[in-house]
């Protein structure tokens, strides 16, 4: 049985918001932020629905995560995220000071760590949580799509 | 006499929008969007005032910009900012490919060609347009707030 408030229980959330970014033809990733065991935040990729580059799941829930909270740091909370962040949002992360990121799939060729790019030095990063889950989706919506 | 539709215009339409900023107590950088020599957005950058740490000018121009493209492709624009973009925003950039990316003061600490990034091969870049001005105004909001 799935562990109450464990890492890979709020990583399924966040494959849940992954899964419906990939209903609405987007790149299937999914992002929510969690403070004192609770979801503060839930969001998926919407770059095409928005047509706009930075629509991506994590920039969506640092903003909505910050619009909660009253305030711009995310000092107490962790990101959950299907995808191993790109550099834009390594960027915001870094600026957010968010205590912990779980990251699902790593992405070899676009995430922050193949730029060398590090998170804010507060921050705690674990990685591989349910990454088969997450690359699954994005490998059969890139399949679908040939 | 400034010529007209130079980089040395434009840069100062973006020194007036980190104006701006600074009379709203924030950081003082401006960036505006120019297609086919007209401007299509105009921005500030806006943390404080939104609460939001991705609130940053270039974020703001880069989606309000594809918002009157109606396409998320930056590809015949030219982003003009008063201070050398971060890491967000590079990354930001990098995904809209922007054919041209024209900034002023150089930010060495937080600037993202001291994290060795690269934006995207089609942007060409332009440095140190109204540099000094750029700067001025980000050391007297700086040597205000001490």
């Amino acid at each position: 049985m799935e562990e109450l408030f464990s890492d890979e229980y709020f990583m399924q959330k966040a494959l849940q918001e992954a899964e419906i970014a990939y209903e609405k033809d987007e790149i299937p990733v999914g992002a929510i932020v969690v403070c004192n065991n609770k979801i503060i935040a839930k969001s998926h990729n919407l770059t095409e629905t928005l047509t706009d580059v930075t629509a991506h799941a994590e920039m969506q829930a640092i903003t909505a995560a910050a619009n909660y909270l009253g305030g711009k740091y995310l000092k107490e909370c962790t990101l959950y995220v299907t995808l191993e962040p790109c550099v834009m949002c390594a960027g915001a992360l870094y600026w957010s000071q968010i205590s912990r990121v779980v990251i699902g799939a790593a992405d070899e060729k676009r995430g922050f760590k193949s730029k060398m790019l590090q998170l804010h030095p507060k921050t705690e990063i674990v990685e591989g949580v349910l990454a088969n889950e997450g690359k699954k989706l994005l490998l059969d919506f890139f399949q679908q799509k040939r």
